[in-house]
């Protein structure tokens, strides 16, 4: 197994296993828990990586389904790989592209051998597998490379559940055996759907196969909030503590405290940059919907005290508000900026009050400020 | 008068009459033939002021007529101006409304007055006048403030030109006696159809009332090209030599050349910005069509040698076209940076060409390459 991704454990808070480290990579360190911004098409939408860099992000995503059907993993590998293509010189984490395919629902035929489905451009018959999917993340060339697996819906039965994950299980051996690139590691996906029993064997599984790092799958995916939190530590209890913990597809602070307080060390989600183009902007009090009239005279900044490149300039909410309701580009940048700063700043200080023995206090004290 | 914008001559061709010159308003000096970025919405559509700064834009425009309907001239003032609403530490030009407001054609009505009209968001009725187009110009704050004229529409009989060429002089009386503001300096609009007497005549007339600039109005407006450069040079021949003449509207650099040979020192448009949403890249070998399949695999950026943001940090074209094709936002600013930049670098270079004696060359030399 390649040795292209370790990671140091620094610093455990024992009252929730909360966990403070280093992630190495072979495109830099980076200190987690740590939120990876989403670069689904080789663009963290609205934003450049120049101004990535400055808000300090370490390592960010790109999306193999996407990637695979436009422009094409060969494409990618021409230019010189995916960080060189999108000019990203730091991390870079590519998912499978598992998730996309199944949530094609009627567009897509799942059998042992891997998906067959349909692009949802063009409507052209496709095929992913596990080494198919290997070889495409092979060709992007990302630091991390995520196993190719079925993300189970919910709710799903225990039977479908059962033989889901099993087959999550062969098909992570068969990313393992194709997957042989030195400088890129693979993760490796707990699933189990909602079944406890489930969960612990496919922990179990999976870890047998010792990959560099492990992501929790099947989370987030419509279940109630108590039953995710359950089945995440359910999840987590089964995992080494020497490797990455990663929670696929969340990205709101509550969430965050959550997880990591389960022993989560990487997040990810398109959710800061979506909404930023839907006009919201993300403050420790809540959401602030930057079109309501409430904001016309409001010559403040989104956050008071923030340090994101819209709020230290001095970019008002009345002046993004104004951008916003007359189609002006330059505010959904403004607002993803933020939205993203948000979220890289608190992760930066949870990580401190993890450090600091504080931990348990940040989380009460964050959770009493903040509206979902 | 204001003595908030003057102009110093540096170097006159005497070849052609193209000028260098210095152009001193009170938010800094800059050198002139001048390019003007527009922000037409308060805001350089897909760039940040801070990249304007960056690739040495001087000047950039606002636009009257959309900050009069949205966000409102009020708004503004109380946010203390166009520059700290927008963020914008150098200089503005506003125009008046006037030319917005006459494009909307059957929604518009003209009286001695002023025009009323509807707005062409939600067709409320609303009045423009010199009187108003200058205390909204005023509120707005801008460095330079152009006069409330008709740009009159191509073809126009002479007795239409000849009525409204005397009314825009009677409307520059009005703007000149409204507009009491030390620190900003009103442009007067030679207009005068397509007629050389009518020409004359305006630029006199408009030149007797000493303003610090003057704008050559009612060009480009589908005329042919030989009868515009006509108009200009009979426009420009009665222009003061102290002055700085203002051609407004044009935007590519064969044009550049044409008027700044008749004498012309500042221009605006929104072509570089407009064509680069529609996936145009400006380049002195002509335009290129980023989505163009010749591009896919094409790893060299949009122009060797250019400064510009994205060719200096290797952007390519076949990326930027990736991007331009899935619809990513950065796919815009990357071009509208590029385009910006060619122009006020192709500027710069215009001007060194004046200082340097070899204006006729640089010219013949350039257009040599240049495909239209």
């Amino acid at each position: 197994m390649s040795k292209a991704i370790t990671y140091e454990l620094i610093k455990k808070d024992e009252a929730t296993g909360a966990r403070a480290g280093i992630l190495h990579t072979p495109h830099g360190s980076y200190p987690t828990p740590i939120f990876m911004p989403v670069g689904t098409q080789a663009s963290v939408k609205a934003v450049s990586p120049d101004e990535l860099t400055d808000m300090g992000a370490g390592i960010i995503l790109g999306n193999t389904y996407h990637l695979f059907l436009r422009p094409g993993a060969d494409l990618i590998k021409e230019a010189g790989g995916l960080h060189k293509f999108m000019h990203w010189d730091r991390a870079i984490l590519t998912d499978s592209g598992g998730f996309q395919v199944f949530s094609l629902g009627e567009l897509r035929k799942i059998t042992e051998e891997g998906v067959t489905f349909r692009s949802h451009i063009d409507g052209a018959k496709k095929f992913l597998s596990p080494e198919v999917s290997m070889e495409v993340q092979m060709a992007l060339g990302s630091d991390i490379v995520m196993a190719f697996d079925e993300c189970i819906p919910y709710p799903a039965d225990f039977a479908y559940a059962k033989d889901s994950s099993a087959r999550t299980t062969r098909w992570a051996e068969r990313c393992r055996k194709t997957m042989t690139a030195e400088n890129q590691g693979l993760f490796g996906i707990v699933q189990g759907g909602m079944y406890r029993e489930l969960r612990e064997r496919s922990a179990r599984e999976i870890t047998a196969l010792d990959f560099p790092g492990y992501a929790v799958g099947g989370l987030s995916v419509g279940e109630p909030s108590e039953l995710m939190r359950e089945m995440l530590s359910v999840s987590t209890a089964f995992l080494p503590e020497d490797k990455p913990r990663y929670l696929m597809g969340v990205g709101t602070p509550d969430f965050f405290l959550a997880a990591v307080a389960r022993g989560i060390d990487m997040f990810d989600c398109v959710y800061p940059t979506r909404v930023a183009r839907n006009g919201l902007a993300m403050t420790a009090t809540g959401r602030l919907v930057i079109k309501n009239s409430e904001y016309t005279h409001d010559h403040r900044v989104l956050e008071e005290g923030c340090g994101c490149y819209a709020c230290r300039n001095g970019y008002t909410r009345a002046y993004i508000r104004h951008l916003f309701r007359v189609g002006e580009i330059f505010a959904l940048r403004l607002l993803s900026l933020h939205n993203l700063w948000f979220l890289l700043e608190f992760m930066r200080r949870l990580r401190e009050a993890i450090l600091a023995d504080r931990f348990s206090d940040f989380a009460t004290d964050f959770l009493q400020g903040y509206k979902k």
